[in-house]
């Protein structure tokens, strides 16, 4: 399959090296593209602009955030272009997921972002979360399998897909609040952080997210941040306005994102998102 | 090694059957005998009082609230009068577990509450967290080794374990929360609670008691309750108390307890603890 | 003085009035000008356009929201194309204060949003919070005191005032949530909303803003809507803007812009922002 | 008439004086007794115990908390042993109100709290709230009108005067907390806090109470405290417990009380209630 990917970032790089391992012709185009030499050297092209990595039956988009989707779409030699099935898989608002569903037609368009870090993306064991027309959703099959290990369909409208993700993501950062609150708790009365952490991750929360942010918590090693406050905070700020659209009311969602906010108005923005942590246990003063 | 054991509700019935199982003498003492039937078949003797059932070398307690504890220990012919190792395995209080080490003295009281609900109970895979002198912990691992998988030695104080217990709770009920506030979103976008449900369970929050609350989320078979919100409000009241004698600013915590509350005030006593979903769910009329 | 008015709703209508019975010479636009009529009889002149009522010595803005006011000075023939000293008095965003300021020059513009409702604006006693630099304050005073019983100047770039307007009417929602929750407080003891309405009201929080929604909550009189729910939501989303842009955790606007979109979403567009006490009592079945 | 005066706090001397300069006969009693002379000096007895100081027609409690009254009340040489009127005007619990209201008998006990601060006690000029059956409310009312400007009939059953008062300390602790969030947040725009305080209190919140915590807000001069933040979260706890046991919902509640943990967290016991504020602005980090 001729696939276009857009987006070479750590995770973007993996899953287009897993593209080119499972036989695709892929044809890259980033921004800047130092970061392109590794898959060159396996066998994959540069495009000269968004829409030139556009020209084959598919282009994916694994972008920062809105803006940067934004002008690779509605740019200059924007994908919008091209014809190519566009497989949208950043992280970005539901907003523009509907958008860009317009734009393209129902037929050449899918939401699919995913969960998973890097090196999940690596091994191409991501969870993709697929939305859009059956058909553009079995068209876009072949380059989802081989950057991940399940695919779940979630609608038949783009964006559904883009708002489970943020679904998914609010959990996460949720969790880490409970794990940072409770946390804060246990050692008001001397029990030590790595002795809560080992009960609660080998008993009732034994999963590898929690087992990631509550190792953070522990060690409160926030830089480099694998995954920054600021990133978080952004997300949390997508959900917060795609709830609000929809009046939906989430309390839970006002705690963090004041939390994050705290964060980053004391530490700066070179955390990683475990530091909100740190605004639960200043309030207790420890 | 002869053990007392007190509190045959769902939990306690199957741990006493499992010190039995594991050749331990057991003395039995309940409320309410008609409980009692198949663990004297099994080979369990019946106590006339408390503290006719701490006359061995361990007495465990397995009861509902503070007022049950407090009632078999400082009652009339309560197991203070006995000077029986008290192993106390309910979700009580900090305040009354502090109380009870200096009632017992520190080598004869330790605190040992366990994760794990009725069939993990029955199955003797309980998990316990622990805390108290190491002598008394040792004395009292036989007993609790019977009914548990892996037992987690948290401090010296045993109300320490309390508090992981509590704490641990209150994660529990944040999880759930925070499920209920991501389905309610997604719902808003017509994703259905299944759809998310199979998700969020399969990919990042990957494991069982999600999975629990979850599918309760989602059927919305809140009856017969599993865990009623009543008692999850009543752990969540213990929190916030030693949250507050500590000083412990806990956001999470207050927005659960109103749910709580406001689930109470609408559906009444009889439902379980997932039936928060409903207080989220109806702020946003849906 | 030669002064442009825009936006003739129910508060700029009266202060257009005072203006004229001050003796200045007023040049109306609006979007529709069926509302203009008693104000050409009065005195005032129509303009063809924004521009058009931008050629005396200042221009006044007194509109609905950031994109009304966008239009009459970006838009098509819009006051920028004239030098009048631009005076803006809308609840608009800080930050489109801060792009306005940039737009005509520190010289040619003034932030002077007000406090007061339609009766008080009749009677020309707002309350004027100005910001700007010296010299474009004094020149817009005469004006502002047409419409006023006084101005307060809280500082020197613009976006200062509409940042403490938008801190005011952050106060009067949470005045009334705090009046709610109290409100259903007694209510559940079987006192009445109107003894505690007259209770508070006459004691400790005896003033104006608390007596007006006070009432509303008590009768539950909530249409027609005198400010509607849907401006205080938006009001309380620009102060969650600059909130987040400034770092600034302020976690009652979460919970009130929580029960404003509850309020939305469970009764609809057209109820007044006094309504949001209806979230509150029916969190707690009553 | 014999009026028995137990509690000599700030408050306290002020109302036993102006009992006495009203012409009644006014027996004391207190913990200690140095507070006494002056009002000995002016006319007043000394009892020897609680239950000597209820030998008139009413006896008046005024005193610091739950803990208090009890001791006064149900103690050794108690004023249960005799028959006098209670008139109660401390800050208590609904359930110790609803407590005393059964132990002394419908026509034996009012609970008469009262707003306002020690100036405002010296004066006179206190706001009494009073709930209870007609026939006690008409004996206490000579009583009461020595020390107040205005009596406020709430209910029949005396707790509901308690519930009043509780939901009024929760409206000004609320409006404190707005203040300060409002406050840190046009900061962030270098508003000075005494320009916002002066716009806010000369116009839309223009009311004592206000004024005097916003001035603290702005001085931070939160030593000696007038009200300890101590007491604002005692009181907050009766709130808590009273909506506990009501099933209401109070989100604003929950925020406020995290504050003042977190100031007493971090700055200890003696500072004045308005230094709640600080848990706001060190959260933003300002």
């Amino acid at each position: 399959m001729k696939v276009g990917f857009i987006g070479l970032g750590q995770m973007g790089s993996a899953m287009a090296a897993n593209l080119i391992r499972r036989g695709h012709e892929v044809t890259l185009w980033n921004r800047s593209l130092d970061k392109a030499a590794g898959l060159v050297a396996a066998g994959a092209k540069l495009a000269s602009s968004p829409a030139a990595a556009a020209q084959g039956d598919v282009v994916m988009t694994m972008l920062a955030d809105d803006a940067a989707v934004e002008a690779v779409v509605y740019g200059d030699k924007g994908i919008l272009e091209q014809p190519a099935l566009h497989i949208s898989q950043s992280t970005i608002s539901v907003d523009l997921a509907d958008r860009l569903a317009r734009s393209h037609g129902a037929d050449a368009f899918v939401s699919a972002p995913v969960f998973g870090r890097p090196p999940a993306a690596q091994a191409g064991m991501l969870f993709v979360i697929a939305a859009g027309q059956n058909a553009a959703l079995e068209a876009a099959t072949p380059a989802l399998e081989a950057i991940s290990q399940s695919i779940f369909r979630v609608g038949s409208s783009p964006s559904q897909a883009n708002l489970v993700k943020l679904g998914g993501n609010f959990m996460i950062v949720a969790a880490i609040e409970a794990f940072a609150e409770a946390m804060t708790l246990v050692e008001s009365g001397n029990v030590s952080r790595r002795d809560f952490y080992e009960v609660i991750t080998r008993t009732i929360f034994n999963f590898p997210v929690l087992r990631t942010y509550g190792e953070l918590l522990v060690t409160e090693a926030f830089q480099p941040a694998g995954f920054p406050a600021t990133l978080g905070l952004k997300d949390m700020n997508l959900v917060d306005a795609v709830a609000g659209e929809r009046q939906v009311p989430m309390p839970v969602l006002g705690v963090m994102r004041d939390h994050l906010r705290s964060v980053i108005a004391t530490e700066g923005t070179e955390l990683d998102l475990a530091a909100m942590g740190l605004a639960v246990r200043r309030s207790a003063n420890r």
